[in-house]
């Protein structure tokens, strides 16, 4: 069987990369999500099929000695995490998995999972961006400030990835990060062993 | 505007590349042609729009002295060649082209036009090769063993390509090819200069 792809996508906050991946997910329901393992408490709207395991602060540590997480973060005093084992679970399976992540996660996990794809969500334009920061209207001016740097600051090292998707229309890109997975799974080294095979029927 | 994608395409005799091609044309017709240039003698079912551009030695032996071909050879006497001008012309105004050539052509173009990418056409085993070969059942058993020698050749240097697109199912392999054209749109080398004028204007 074929292998599924790992896909990490990151995009700076405002690119709407939450939406996308949403429809991602509906058009392309064969498509996994690799569920985080955090350790903040949980929320009302947070459930347990969602996008978080919540593990205690030891399973958490424990998790990191056995060497079971891609990549791991401390934010405000809770730990984030990318357990392992979903993941090679879902491409020996043959499915694609998304690990949705910021750049320095991303970073991380091309350290340990070197075949591991990234799509990197870009806004149409730096006024959209700026749009959808301050659209939400519920925030201090210094705070979408404070947001505006980062994304730029997120966008400058958007040449980390291999692949940039502009999400301007949702469909449209939607679309393109799953013929980005088509076309990676087509590459020469995903069917060597299916040549070698038919050659070997000659 | 964004650049188009140069795309080689090969595959041995029997892989069903033509009917695929043909496909991938109604099915997306704003990927473009590369039409070649060639001495033999125009046939009775050939047309001048359709796959040749029937030129005279002379002209021929000039193009070649002009550096206007991609790659060219000489069969049975007649020159074949892969005009560069349309080519880049197409690719400049960000259309994909099609370069339908054989593995000795691929390696010429790659030489001339780096940024082509290949796409190798395989047949789904080695009995529907065998099967498509003699099916056509108007050769003699020597001349389809040869063409089973020299598709098995072809396949050995399956490895020159970028991509592998395994063509069992005619819809399935044409939309595999399109979202290789679009993957490789999406790369970040050819968004570049996109993020560059987002940041500019942040």
């Amino acid at each position: 069987m074929n292998k599924g792809i790992p896909l990490i996508v990151s995009g700076p906050s405002g690119c709407g990369k939450d939406t996308l991946l949403r429809v991602l997910f509906e058009k392309y329901p064969q498509v996994k999500f690799s569920i985080s393992a955090v350790t903040r408490p949980k929320r009302g709207s947070d459930t347990e099929d969602g996008k978080y395991r919540f593990v205690t602060r030891e399973q958490f540590e424990q998790m990191l000695r056995d060497d079971e997480l891609l990549e791991h973060n401390e934010y405000v005093g809770n730990y984030y995490g990318t357990p392992r084992q979903p993941v090679s679970d879902a491409v020996n399976n043959g499915s694609d998995i998304v690990l949705e992540i910021d750049v320095n996660g991303a970073a991380q996990i091309r350290e340990k999972l070197p075949e591991a794809v990234s799509v990197f969500i870009m806004p149409p334009s730096m006024d959209s961006l700026r749009g959808r920061l301050t659209g939400r209207g519920t925030e201090a001016s210094e705070v979408v400030e404070q947001r505006l740097a980062q994304a730029i600051s997120e966008i400058g090292r958007a040449g980390e990835y291999d692949y940039i998707v502009i999400n301007d229309d949702l469909q449209t890109a939607a679309d393109e990060i799953y013929s980005i997975l088509t076309a990676e799974k087509a590459k020469y080294k995903n069917n060597k062993n299916f040549i070698n095979e038919v050659l070997n029927n000659a």
